[in-house]
């Protein structure tokens, strides 16, 4: 049957349409990004993570009292139930923390049922107010022994973060620098992740069974891993110097450097100036000025020897180090900001839905006859 | 930018290749269906599910010591570590079944994480081995206040499901019925959730997130969900004429009909033949060969009105409940067939990987200015 068939030649269904999104543009001319029509580099000037919820959400930018009343939704839909709390409590402190999080969004579907559709929205809330809760009531509670209020005055998320994280009020300068970030990872297009949401919502399976799974898939170092991979690298070296001669041995060696390079883009991340300018005014202790040094030594080395330009996850690891964000939280901070773009993805699927069923390129051997066991060599 | 795109033509990427796979062909001709070149009426009339494990986890029928030893290693790890135990006892009796399985499922991936792809197989084992536990565990401890043993003396995972469910001996047709609908169950190509676990495994995710996605698939009632569909439908009507004018008026009011027709399949679902013989031979009771006579009128009506033939997922509903087996897990029982297939895509998908990430077609706005909050209409 092999042979009748074409020779497979797209792999990874790169450059193939897989739908029709409303949401987002990503890698048009080699390296710009939209959501709805906005530039991420004005939202990521002017916006606020809250506000570009509400975007990504109903498909244009809030009034004043549209904006208030989701802060104050978001707001309250902060608490974890005694049933989700006890079962973070039962994960150990060495848990991989895209596992909690996993695992967390799943045991909220089971007490939290999606009813119906007609509820996707109120989920979408109360899952974009609950991660960081999961995240920060698990993390707390295995390493500091600490069971944290999630419930906090905090209008933005980005300062609820900051306080479950580090039980005190943040500074404006930790508070904007997460707002942004979380604006950048908001949303993008049909990613891995994002299209995993979709093909489990084409079953017409619930918001959490599909976010679940997203989950899983922004956990694979060739995703939303790449933060954490990327600090774990810029940390190795003790100065640029070392860096350069680090990274260029690595590279020899054929070594896959994280955080450089992307499936969309071409020429650039257009993320990436975003996210690099505040690394940079975050960097206000000699040791955060030393990895931020080291990382663009980093940068210059990858562009000098394979032409690669820094993503998103570059820079963004040792911007969330000098906010004292622990590392393993690199790509469960991903989650709570990118739930909101597959939540996105998920309406618009089910708006227009049909089933995503692929075909496969048939290699395995022709039909055989079945010999008893008694038969078998 | 939509006005340059071509209007975007295949939906669900119907009929477009994902990429290669050795271990099934569906669909061939309209109505076949093996699994490494064995044809699933071979299997079923001869195989065992355990053979059929090895089979998709290996691409050959074992020998008599490579199949004592796979069952032996399935009976050793059927147990559940106290943590995970704790966690199903935390979910209400009216969970959805499916809520259950994903989350067992990424709490267990929390407990006894995939440390490197040098595990994949070890691993596979103990997630066939644990999901009737865990399927099992909860229902009895939810429904019935019962902490049952996991750790059964049965060789088969068929008797294994039917002793901890009905805490006895299982007859030989049962056992037997319910092992042929495990393997019927094992294995179907690019199928949505099999799919699914591609994508999250391309990012090189664990393979706890990629099952735990394909669970989240799997949930959907375009997917998994019909089998318990089915049931409620064939339950609905107490006699079969009931039954014909009760699915006519639903085909008026063109209400979609669950367990009829299938995405790949054009002539018939191989598998059908199989199940029928099997729901009728289980039929034994006057209650349950009413049901059966219910089923063939509604397959009947179907083909006359609609030239619709019955797919695996139909006749499974009055086999399964002729089985004693509660409706809410039938499609937990096809979770724990599907693993073995899921994974056999699972571990093809690492041999030769490449990050699964489609195009989508943008038909949203055009690029406009961001207009501050107080400017706002």
């Amino acid at each position: 049957m092999n042979e009748t068939k074409k020779p497979h030649e797209i792999r990874g269904l790169r450059g193939v349409s897989a739908g029709q999104t409303a949401i987002c543009t990503c890698g048009i001319a080699g390296k710009g990004l939209t959501y709805y029509g906005y530039d991420i580099l004005e939202l990521a000037e002017h916006s606020t993570f809250e506000e570009t919820i509400y975007l990504l959400l109903h498909g244009e930018l809030p009034t004043r009292t549209q904006l208030d009343d989701l802060t104050k939704e978001l707001q309250d839909l902060r608490d974890l139930p005694q049933a989700a709390r006890a079962v973070l409590e039962r994960i150990p402190k060495d848990a991989h923390p895209m596992d909690v999080m996993r695992t967390g969004c799943s045991m909220l579907g089971v007490l939290e049922q999606e009813q119906s559709f007609a509820d996707q929205m109120q989920t979408t809330k109360r899952l974009l107010a609950a991660f960081p809760s999961i995240m920060a009531y698990w993390f707390r509670y295995a390493h500091d022994g600490k069971r944290i209020t999630t419930q906090t005055d905090d209008a933005s998320v980005a300062g609820h973060i900051l306080r479950m994280l580090h039980d005190q009020e943040p500074s404006d300068l930790h508070r904007r620098a997460l707002d942004v970030s979380l604006i950048l990872y908001a949303e993008h297009e049909f990613n891995a992740s994002t299209f995993t949401a979709r093909v489990v919502t084409a079953t017409l399976a619930d918001i959490y069974s599909a976010i679940t799974a997203a989950i899983g898939a922004l956990r694979g170092p060739l995703h939303g891993g790449a933060n954490e991979a990327a600090f774990e690298l810029i940390s190795t070296y003790a100065s640029p110097e070392e860096a350069v001669q680090g990274v260029r041995a690595k590279l020899e060696r054929k070594d896959k450097i994280m955080g450089f390079g992307h499936a969309v883009y071409s020429i650039s991340d257009p993320r990436n100036q975003v996210i690099k300018q505040w690394a940079k005014k975050l960097a206000q202790t000699p040791a955060n000025e030393q990895l931020y040094t080291i990382s663009e030594a980093i940068e210059q080395v990858m562009w000098n020897e394979k032409k690669l330009f820094p993503n998103l996850d570059f820079y963004s690891a040792p911007a969330y180090h000098a906010m004292g964000i622990d590392t393993s939280l690199f790509t469960p901070l991903f989650v709570c900001a990118r739930t909101v773009g597959w939540a996105a993805h998920i309406m618009e699927q089910r708006k227009d839905n049909r089933l995503i069923r692929p075909n496969a390129d048939y290699i395995g051997p022709a039909e055989r006859k079945y010999i008893p066991l008694t038969e078998r060599p």
